[in-house]
């Protein structure tokens, strides 16, 4: 394997983390093939190398910052044959903690971090994923995913809701055209934090699992339980909506021990998304927005997520508005990062190939790429995006 | 004590509950003096009689609705020498307990709920407030109380945000017109519920008490912690802005009894309090109202709520809204459904007496017709309201 071959440099050179206060995101660029064979790198007619290849995502924890060195440095530095990059390499980097960890990379791996604002990564992301990757956005109601086929002449203006730790709302006009509208600190953050007070959870992922277990009833305040088990049918409320989130523990006599941590986590996670679907639609009113993108880690392709949003959206905006969701929900700002891309030795074209990314769904999980992956990373190993980029 | 002297008869049927979730309100008309020696009753040019006495206050858990029966068994109906109404008084009743409660109070006192709906009650309550009681609405921003003088030509429209178990949100645009136009159920019950679990406080006044002597920081995940103790100044978040409630709690390698409970308190009343101040404020953007009262027993005049719901609407408003408190607030409900007395032997003209307002608020902790109250009921005694009733 000789480092100097530019597929290397490229794979190194293209990595792109997001560093937000719970997770880091990972998005690099793997070319074809680790022996050539099958010639992934095309010189165009214009004298360009066309370097063909996937996009990949990796996410670790932020309080396991040394796994994503490890990461970084066996299966990006070191599967290229370099072991310290020793300030060769700058990548693109955006979040929190592209400031708070700067030194630490360096120090550790020798990238240095050409940093992108968040919000600017974010919608660049979303803009690049709607319009150029197939089958991205989808609906969620009913139990019913249905993508929905963006056109690109009136994508604009929309409502990008991106849920981390704490949630950002942003409205889209056109290409670096935004702006943060709005916010709230009740996001996943809240949902990891306060469930793992709650329920001794360790993470995220065992939190969502309970969670789906669970029975809000048991502990949320129901309009019923106030009103005997009526409706109050002169404003619209019924007896199963909910009054007051966590509001029979007032009055159960009963401590944390006494409830299951499956209703608990669920009457949570409940909680949060109802009141991130409600704010978001109450900031798409003020612009007039009829589209809502979520993104971001806290919904991770969850069912009762996506459907509690929804819901939320549908109810409060009488089905003016509506929710949708993104395939690659979770790497948006590092996505938007890495598009960004352009240094000294070559500018970078990405060509995403849309007719093969069904193809790469399947083809990504046995690639060789990914044989140095330690077991503490977590790929998102059916997302994928197959494409080319080119070596100016 | 001749328990057919109208003074009685009229304390008796001049009771208006509201039962909640969470808590009982009451609001009862006592006759100043228990021996006509300051010959309250005062018969008027028109034949009417005018009784002169005192509105009262007191609240109770729900879930103790034994001690609510004790208290009017004891303190109106035995105190006026009756034993049981024996189905003979009807009273005002609001809320959802109106209905679930109705056969109780008929089997242990006698008394048939005249009911009345909750939202109704509410805004008659404020307006009866705000037109009638001087020094009844203030600001409270930067630890400064100040009294509003409320133009009563220019009342209307304003936001109504009541906050019990649930939070209610009504726009008010005159006297019985009005619309639930949104709500959240993030409220009291959130805040008792959640913080009863988190900290094994057994009561609201336990909880406030603690959330007064901690810190939020240690839990709450802020903007510098993401940024490496930088603002993210571009967007107009400084450092020290909570970027995800609880955020902390993921990371920490804490358990909930590694926490203080205080600083747990102090967090959720801040997660609470901010996320109905945002919604309120963009409910209130919707219609244009530049003026939102919060009432309900969640405030109960805490300045660190009111400081944080002021400064929540002060912020996402840029100043454009103004967040107004109610020294009656717990009792908002209670009070509409009082003002709405009528039965078949009298109408009530109540007649509040604006200069002796403050009188009674020294007069009534000492005055006798609180002798006979348990000690588990918990009366407002600096907030009773005199005035004087028409008996026609």
């Amino acid at each position: 394997m000789d480092p100097k071959d530019s597929r290397f440099s490229t794979q190194i050179s293209h990595l792109a983390l997001d560093i937000g206060g719970t997770l880091i995101k990972l998005v690099y660029f793997s070319p074809n093939g680790d022996n050539c064979e099958d010639g992934s790198i095309v010189v165009g007619n214009n004298g360009c190398s066309v370097v063909q290849g996937r996009l990949c995502f990796a996410k670790f924890e932020t309080r396991k910052i040394d796994d994503c060195l490890d990461f970084i440095r066996l299966n990006i530095l070191q599967h290229s044959g370099v072991q310290h990059a020793r300030d060769k390499f700058s990548v693109k980097a955006t979040g929190g903690g592209a400031f708070k960890f700067a030194d630490l990379f360096k120090e550790k791996l020798g990238i240095v971090f050409d940093k992108e604002d968040e919000m600017h990564s974010l919608v660049c992301g979303v803009n690049f994923l709607l319009k150029t990757v197939p089958r991205e956005a989808f609906t969620y109601l009913d139990g019913q995913k249905e993508f929905v086929q963006i056109d690109h002449n009136d994508l604009y203006p929309y409502l990008l809701v991106n849920i981390g730790s704490g949630v950002s709302m942003i409205k889209v006009d056109g290409d670096g055209k935004y702006e943060r509208i709005s916010g709230t600190s009740l996001g996943g953050g809240t949902f990891l934090g306060l469930g793992k007070l709650l329920t001794k959870c360790k993470s995220f992922d065992e939190l969502l699992e309970l969670s789906h277990q669970g029975n809000n009833r048991v502990i949320d305040m129901l309009v019923g339980d106030i009103y005997g088990g009526t409706d109050y049918s002169k404003i619209g409320l019924s007896s199963t909506a909910i009054a007051s989130s966590f509001g029979k523990a007032i009055s159960d006599g009963k401590e944390l021990e006494d409830y299951q941590p499956e209703d608990v986590a669920r009457s949570l996670l409940r909680m949060i998304s109802n009141n991130i679907g409600q704010i978001a639609y109450l900031n798409a009113l003020r612009f007039g927005l009829k589209r809502i993108f979520f993104g971001g880690f806290f919904i991770r392709g969850l069912e009762y997520t996506m459907d509690t949003i929804s819901v939320a959206v549908h109810f409060w905006s009488r089905g003016e508005a509506k929710a949708m969701f993104l395939r690659h929900e979770g790497f948006l700002g590092a996505l938007g990062a890495f598009t960004s891309y352009k240094d000294q030795s070559h500018s970078t074209d990405l060509k995403p190939h849309h007719h093969t990314v069904e193809r790469a769904v399947v083809k990504c999980s046995d690639d060789d790429s990914f044989r140095h992956i330690p077991v503490t990373a977590n790929v998102n190993d059916g997302e994928a995006i197959e494409c080319s980029i080119n070596l100016v």
